[in-house]
């Protein structure tokens, strides 16, 4: 059992080369320094990894992380961390997924998996409470996930198992393949997907765990998550999302010039257009049922009822940012398309994120003469044609032929391959491609995407600080602006920091919308690991893990020069909510730089990594 | 003009972002201490190029460089190098292709050329004397090398152009595409066609020049270069290679078993089979007549005349490498067309030693069953099989399809991908594909393809010492038996830093054969820039450049675990010249280690440093 309340105490080594297994004692000072999911695997990998192996090589770690707050009873608790190098942008890579999975881990004992090595042959790996087993894939190679998890559940001969499976798309290493829950969740970014199939891992299972999980003041914790759980059943912002899932925030987002239309080209698109794609919409014609992860309040999941070529499907509700990016961002307006796409996204193994920036960049490019019929083998990509994407789905898993073979690899590598000026309409940072949400409309969106770690990403959430939200607890003591620049960069600095603690509790960004705010945060890491922290304390972890990251993309020579946004989000919008609206994104760098105590290279600097007691061989500054 | 003696005296730097030039004086202190070629390449890599740049990237600097011996009157003087970060292996990349290019160069006041940035169009570069255009190659890409020296030819007016480029195989970023010379000459290791098509770069070209380049006792030097070129002309080596070319050697390689038969996995194959691939034969079928570098008293090129799909072609004879590479490991004794695939190779822009490896890997893997039908769009690959060469060959360069895209990875990456064992039989070294020669058949060319800095290469030839050569000028005053292990890393170590030394000045390995030898080397050295040089400085020089590469290497996470034969090559040949010999591979490194001055990890040590006066900042060693 675990000196550590909070833990299951171990971390599980597997190395998929040697076929073999370790355990380690999670040590108490780290846990207490990076507490545990993205903080954990970032400190794993900064200090176990060999930092200048390849993403795709023997050496790169996956690691899959719970936290300590991870407990069945804990509101939105049921998430897991997935880290590793990652191939897509051969930074710090990252993704979440929302699943029982990790309360089944702790349940065997363990906080985390890290997997290194790869095998000869596919494989998966099973866990049980003091069993671990390597076993043979190959009847699994070739499967998209639905029917990989049909086999997990056979072989197991147990209904309780938690599974994460990659489709076609991972096995065939394609830059933005996800890792999929049996449960419906999807780590899409980031490519984790693909870490998997490179080290012919198709799948991790895991069940029948039976330990329990001591935490300091179990009556206490208990009766808090109890009153938590009520208060964000019944906040607003938990009700809205339980009402129409996270989808329910087009329409607003669309009036705001915050939705990316026509591969983030413009700024408005016609009302019933939106309509179509919004979560009120898609309650109203296709709701079937919630289908929330384990034990939530918020119940933001669901699944939708459609027919597709004559047959009846009951299949997972897409979310805000797939409904956009495989929606507006290529102008379709075809909700059953767009819900049978995010189907075969899941069952494929695709991040419907950067699958819709890709197409979007296709569309564009075909648009512009730059992909022609040629290319495409007869196909047209056009805007608005929902008929053809389960058809670019399938080619772009398979990589069937050249150009699907390059769209498989990302906007940034096909916008390079292409050139002809496409990098101008090529919307990723740091190789990741932009998700729903647009930096022109809320600058520190944009301040945000420049500078996070794992290249474009939304979940940082300063926006919502440019729209109403405010946490005095962390020093944000009023709103700002949405095209504020003065102060942005300390909006932007402590959201990343603060959000870095959900990934790492690891909790639900969602909560945040439900109520659960720094406060709430504090009290439930003191009432389960029983450390006397406050939110200084916390706040100088989450800013701790933001650093560490921020060395390991500097030692893979992802540096202040990455620092930027796409030149499409320098290009103000002909029209619409954020129409002429571009941050001063070199300003704000400079001041972010400063008041994130970084040189003027965004470097960390020795003082600050010294106040963040931040001291990793091999991970120094000059 | 230059205070230089021998050189040109400048260094061009084109810029393709910014479509801009620069130009800087050779110093006259990195002159002495890097020469030129190779080593001056390897100097400005170490100290222009931002190091932690991708083979792919702007960043990453493609040096096309001459040496001060680069003269026409100096006999295998017509011999440009080519340097990059390479994207095939990741560490240090380096082709030499036979041309007049670098006289004609020098002629325009330069002694290197220096690409960075990438063009979003495609260009190519033009360089006259006080002259130089990035000019569009929009009607070039697309094409083949052959039609596009005409569009150059054509574009220029000139008849005399000296021009480089890449096939369709560089465009579309094969791992293996390489850069052909308009004479016939290809630089084909390491992917520098890759590099090229990645920077959007497609041709390179120089006319018109008129400077003389200043020596330092000219009169001397021309009645110097004129007996070395009789003898050489004289010499049996020469005469050998002039009779035969180089794959003259193909019989007596192959009684020694250092040819590679079924992907280095037989020591025997039939007499009349070797006979078909042999120079003698190539001589007595095919010979249409030579074809020799400006100026070369070898004159080993050559061409032949076949007759394919009822069309007479007369084409260049394939070498050595490529009559093994594409003939005996790949069970093909077809000489038609083993020369014709040698030809579309030329054509495509493809190596064709790693396209040999990759076929023989792929041939393996498919009579494995470990790549069927229905990855093969219903083509068989299968040994012997020379009708399926043409096909390959397009569908390779072209990456039509999934499995094609794979093969043009390379045998590393598509062993990775294909897994099941089949690292097993993926001949190569730190993803460099093997050439022509067996580590089992030459102890010290085992030993020399597991360090050398560019992965697989032969170019160091230790085997030379291993068959009756001694360089006492340098130590090495016997010869060494072919399977000894005793004293393996000293031969291996000088040869290696001499060989550099012909890379550097630049001169063609082949003179080695034809009687030039280290007296020789500093002869040239001296009459040509004034130095009062002695082997002692010379070796220095080689050692310091080979050094400069491992650090390089070292930076770019390539390291002593990279030190190492593929397994194929660990295991015993059942028959033939070289069976059951296997080389002690783990002592060879200790003691190569060692006499390197490497600590026991492969680093060269701070003291070895000091000794080289190899002092460059950000490439220093802990």
């Amino acid at each position: 059992m675990s000196e550590l309340y909070g833990y299951a105490g171990k971390i599980l080594y597997v190395d998929l080369s040697k076929q073999k297994f370790m355990e380690e004692k999670l040590q108490t000072d780290v846990a207490r320094k990076y507490i545990g999911g993205s903080g954990l695997a970032a400190y794993i990998i900064a200090t176990k990894a060999n930092l200048d192996a390849e993403p795709f090589s023997e050496d790169n770690l996956l690691v899959f992380a719970s936290g300590p707050v991870t407990l069945p009873y804990i509101p939105t608790s049921s998430r897991l961390s997935i880290a590793s190098r990652s191939p897509s942008t051969r930074a710090w890579g990252e993704a979440r997924v929302g699943t029982a999975f990790p309360h089944d881990l702790k349940k065997t004992g363990y906080d985390a998996i890290v997997v290194h090595g790869r095998s000869e042959e596919p494989v998966w790996i099973y866990i049980e409470e003091d069993h671990v087993e390597i076993r043979d894939a190959s009847k699994m190679w070739g499967k998209n996930t639905g029917e990989v998890f049909d086999l997990i559940r056979s072989s197991t001969g147990k209904k309780e198992v938690s599974a994460l499976a990659i489709g076609i798309a991972g096995e065939n290493l394609v830059k933005y393949a996800a890792i999929v829950s049996n449960e419906g969740g999807v780590a899409g970014r980031t490519g984790l997907g693909a870490v998997m199939g490179y080290k012919k891992l198709k799948a991790i299972a895991v069940a029948g765990g039976k330990r329990s999980v001591p935490v300091a003041n179990e009556e206490k914790l208990k009766e808090y998550a109890k009153q938590l759980t009520l208060k964000m059943y019944n906040s607003p912002g938990g009700k809205r999302l339980r009402d129409y899932g996270t989808a329910g925030a087009v329409d607003r987002y669309y009036q705001l010039g915050n939705i990316p239309i026509k591969n983030f080209s413009k700024g408005l698109w016609s009302d019933e257009s939106v309509k179509k794609i919004s979560g009120q919409y898609l309650r109203e014609k296709f709701f079937e049922r919630h289908s929330p992860c384990f034990n939530c309040p918020i119940m933001c999941k669901r699944l939708s009822r459609i027919r597709v070529n004559s047959k009846e499907l009951v299949v997972r509700t897409p979310d805000y940012e797939t409904v956009c990016m495989l929606g507006s961002n290529l102008l379709i307006d075809d909700t059953t398309m767009v819900i049978y796409a995010n189907h075969l996204c899941n069952e494929y193994g695709l991040d419907t994120i950067s699958l819709g920036g890709v197409l979007g960049f296709a569309f564009e490019a075909y648009e512009k003469g730059l992909i022609t019929k040629e290319d495409t083998g007869g196909l047209e990509l056009r805007f608005g044609d929902a008929k053809i994407l389960p058809e670019l789905i399938e080619k772009i898993s398979k990589r069937e032929g050249k150009l699907w073979y390059i769209l498989g690899e990302g906007v940034k590598f096909a916008s390079e391959f292409i050139g002809r000026g496409s990098y101008k309409f090529a919307v990723h940072v740091k190789g990741l491609e932009a998700p729903a949400h647009d930096g022109r409309a809320f600058f520190v969106q944009g301040l945000s995407y420049a500078t996070i770690n794992r290249g474009a990403c939304h979940l940082a959430w300063p926006h919502r600080v440019a729209q109403g939200s405010t946490y005095p607890e962390i020093g944000i003591r009023e709103p700002i602006d949405r095209f504020q620049v003065d102060g942005s960069w300390f909006v932007v600095k402590q959201m990343q920091d603060f959000m870095e603690i959900f990934d790492s509790l690891i909790i639900c960004k969602y909560a945040i919308s439900a109520g659960l705010g720094p406060k709430e945060v504090v009290d439930l890491l003191q009432l389960t690991t029983g450390w006397d922290v406050n939110i200084a304390e916390v706040m100088k972890i989450g800013e701790r893990t933001f650093n560490l990251k921020r060395l390991l993309n500097i030692k893979w020579g992802i540096t202040s020069k990455d620092d930027k946004l796409p030149p499409r989000m320098m290009e103000p919008l002909p029209e619409g909510g954020a129409a002429g609206k571009v941050p001063d994104l070199d300003r704000m760098l400079r001041e972010y730089y400063k008041v994130r105590g970084w040189s003027e290279t965004g470097v960390p600097t020795m003082d600050k990594l010294k106040e963040l007691e931040l001291n990793i061989p091999g991970l120094t500054v000059s």
